[in-house]
């Protein structure tokens, strides 16, 4: 872990995404020790999920229902004190987006990610963009 | 407080926007004991508050700071669980968005806030909208 915590969560935060990716239960699992708390826990609109090994069985389920979708941050990690959020959508072999969404992500004490709160939706603003 | 929680917390997040809109010390309070927890923590890239009374006092930082500006939600009220997301822009007295972000909240137990995470930025994916 990097003297950065920025730095440091957004790698933690490159791992957590590559777990969801990763099409081997060895390194999905690997990939969500280094990124995800024994104990974390993971929500969103459809799913509550609690500790990683179930963490790992969820993106499992992901990896079988839609095969060959992939997950691609579509902003920035922008991260602030020990939370960070960005957006990604699911893309599908064609490269045509499927879903969208923002995570938001809070580290634990070691640097692991210990609540990752999804929310589904592009979040665009029905404002003209400023300046 | 409504027995719907979904309702509950939209309600909740009504109070919290209009807080920091109140050009009123007593009506500022009012709305923060309604929606904010006495031992809720505000965290926003600039700012990190522990408390209620100290979220009064920010709050009328920012009314000071930005006369006339007005915190608008952007998006509507997005809850899963005991979360909820919504974007949100400043606008000043010339309805010119002078600023704008999302801001991720959970409740605690009795339905007030205990944690509202603000990040900046508009979130607009790079991608095209998809459908």
């Amino acid at each position: 872990m990097s003297d950065d915590p920025d730095h440091a969560l957004g790698t933690v935060v490159a791992d957590y995404v590559a777990a969801w990716n990763s099409a081997d239960e060895s390194d999905r699992r690997a990939l969500l020790e280094r990124s995800f708390a024994a104990d974390g826990r993971y929500l969103d609109p459809t799913a509550r999920i609690e500790g990683r090994e179930a963490l790992v069985g969820h993106a499992r389920r992901f990896a079988t229902r839609w095969p060959g979708a992939v997950i691609e941050r579509t902003s920035a990690v922008d991260v602030h004190g020990d939370g960070a959020c960005f957006t990604w959508r699911v893309c599908g072999p064609d490269g045509v987006t499927v879903h969208e969404g923002i995570d938001v992500v809070i580290a634990g004490p070691d640097g692991r990610l210990r609540e990752v709160r999804g929310f589904f939706g592009a979040y665009r603003s029905p404002y003209p963009s400023p300046r």
